[in-house]
């Protein structure tokens, strides 16, 4: 058991400290600092108890039941928190989640008729229950057909889109989303369950203020059409926002207000925020210390005629995703968003060395630039390097396990992919 | 057995007549359609042939066995070939490609002493031959004393830069090239075998003759040095060039010539010729219907509000490789090179939809973007389209298996990852 708002270093899983033994590790691989991952939770859990809302963690980023269980280790302000209820992305999560026990599982990609199945057979009557979302009035009858085949019913939330980003039905369309669910309502195998919102256009802030403004406008969007449901005999039982940026930097709201009880937004979703990344810390979610992965990597060469230094972790490593290239934010401390381009190269002690950045991702080659001559001397052929990542859910997509040091020694948490 | 000049359509493999069962895969999946696999292996094996080079082709794309088969597979001309030569970017494919015998395994990224255990354990004397490259000095004692505690000999090429693209030692430093060719003969446990040059500046080519111009460029770079090499006393019995560009595009030289014999490329690298892609389409190396692999996805939205169709292929799926927007280059039939952002749109024969493209990839979302009117009836919630990939090689990485279509089922043809 620890405690929420504990944040001392504990020797035994960091990686900031002097005496953990990198020699074993195959580069490249990933390794996580459990003790940041779990410094990460305790802020994002803090945050949703100040609201008053339930957390209903992403499993889209670290796909593994080891990060899981700390995502719902029991502390002193959660003793009652008995129900694990979690997102998910794919199908393949909501298999493993629920085939590890995992009571409520949201599988929060609009669901289609032919996937009916597979997502329901991750279900168990009493134990674990498996829900959906939709936006689309043209299948509710296939999916109610769908959900009567596999012998239960489907929960459904509908879909509202608060900021013109992805999917969704838009809150200007109130009938829509009316009509929707009671056809869901009226369907024999549906259940409606309430509302979710995903305000994506928030990881386009330009500043803190615009994605607080952006959170207001999620919550806004579940209470209007909650209250608009309401007020046509349709009642919300979830009413769920969520991204990792208007989760971190959302205001704190007034939680006591009656009407908010029954219409206001009582979860919160959210799934970056455990590992965080540079793309995060660029939006001013966190700082680059509360980047809990990083990417062991081998120097492989040296182009002094080039200040250029090349490391094992290139694309397939780290991932193409240079999401921090023209990347409008604000970071923590109020600077604005640099461009990592596909990654921040740190010592092994996870501290950035100048300003050396992965400039190119060739397939198994990382090109390492610097702003200031390099010290080749410093960074000898075999030496090691860590690289922090532009985008934690795409880096960690490219393995299939984390590293974690625990116990004077490696663990290796293994992960999943596919769908 | 096929000819390597066949380009009929085989139905019983082809993904393009209409009686393949697309409803039993689950999407998104990576589909694989064989016959054109085989047209595209069947061009390089005849480009390689009309040069008079062994092809040594590359399985960084394919990571996998059943591809290998093709790859290798006996034809009419090559008889005698019987010897399986090929390139990895990985030791875990030295390890699979090793272990099912292939006979020459040139693991072709920058050596490093700590990896030396590890690649020769991959070989078998007289029967799997592993090879390593490098272009340091300084690791050539380690290198030696890691290959002597394997018990056996390294063989090695030094890596030579023919374009300052990423690895080798310029072709401007002979002295070195020459000092470290000494230094591995000299070295009890290694063995100096010859030179490789990858001319990754071609992808960058902004027409035809650019890149045939590049591979002049390749062809020259290792034709001094072996010249220069051969002048000092020191053989490269391998002098291996290669980059699918520079491979399809390169002009066909006089291979008659007695002096080339001896220091002329002898060998061509290749690897996501195999697949091709858009971003190659764009090269003019091959046209978008060379493409091998799709993505099959399925349609979970329509934005009618927002001209814009969801389907269930996102980044994740897709790789988030964009590399054709503000790619140069000009098509196989002299237009410029097209951006399709993160795929292009096809349906299930292979076509293209309209200019549809996959606009923006979040995780499990792909957002289709079209620039007339998209038809959302002819395209229902869980009806199907193909995505082409932009890079072939991400793409493939993101999938454990490639489904093909082979007497009239679907097979599924594993493939791995990982270092």
């Amino acid at each position: 058991m620890i405690s929420a708002a504990s944040n001392e270093i504990d020797a035994s899983t960091s990686l900031s400290v002097g005496d953990v033994d990198w020699s074993t590790l195959v580069t490249p691989c990933l390794v996580l600092d459990s003790q940041i991952m779990r410094r990460n939770i305790a802020v994002m859990r803090a945050k949703a108890r100040s609201m008053g809302w339930r957390l209903r963690p992403h499993m889209k980023t670290a796909k593994c039941l080891r990060v899981g269980q700390w995502l719902f280790e029991p502390t002193d302000e959660n003793e009652n928190e008995n129900r694990r209820a979690i997102t998910v992305s794919t199908i393949r999560e909501a298999e493993v989640f629920g085939g590890a026990g995992y009571e409520d599982i949201l599988y929060a990609v609009s669901i289609v008729p032919d996937k009916v199945a597979r997502l329901m057979a991750c279900g168990r009557p009493g134990a674990v229950r498996v829900r959906a979302i939709l936006d689309e009035e043209s299948i509710v009858d296939d999916l109610s057909t769908a959900a009567g085949a596999a012998g239960e019913t489907l929960s459904l939330l509908v879909e509202i889109d608060c900021d013109g980003h992805r999917a969704g039905i838009s809150t200007d369309q109130t009938e829509r989303i009316i009509r929707l669910a009671r056809r869901i309502r009226e369907s024999n195998h549906l259940q409606f369950d309430g509302i979710m919102t995903h305000a994506g256009e928030s990881y386009g802030g330009a500043d803190h203020e615009a994605i607080a403004t952006a959170a207001d406008q999620e919550r806004l969007a579940i209470e209007d059409v909650a209250t608009e449901l309401r007020r046509h005999g349709i009642d919300c039982p979830i009413r769920s926002m969520g991204s990792s940026p208007t989760a971190l930097l959302g205001r704190i709201q007034d939680v006591s207000s009656g009407q908010r009880e029954m219409t206001g937004v009582n979860e919160l979703r959210a799934g970056v925020f455990v590992f965080q990344d540079l793309f995060q810390s660029n939006l001013g979610t966190c700082s680059v210390d509360d980047i809990a992965v990083t990417v062991l990597s081998t120097v492989i060469g040296h182009r002094r005629d080039m200040n250029r230094l090349l490391i094992d972790a290139g694309g397939m490593a780290l991932s193409k995703d240079h999401g921090t290239t023209g990347q409008r934010g604000t970071r923590i401390d109020g600077s604005p968003a640099v461009d990592y381009r596909y990654g921040q190269v740190c010592n092994l002690e996870g501290q950035p060395i100048g300003d050396w950045k992965v400039g190119s991702a060739n397939q198994e080659h990382g090109l390492v630039e610097s702003s200031s001559p390099i010290d080749f001397d410093a960074h000898p052929i075999g030496s090691r390097v860590r690289v922090r990542p532009i985008h934690a859910c795409m880096t960690s997509a490219a393995h299939d396990a984390y590293h974690v040091w625990e116990n004077n020694d490696w663990q290796r948490w293994e992960r999943f992919g596919g769908w």
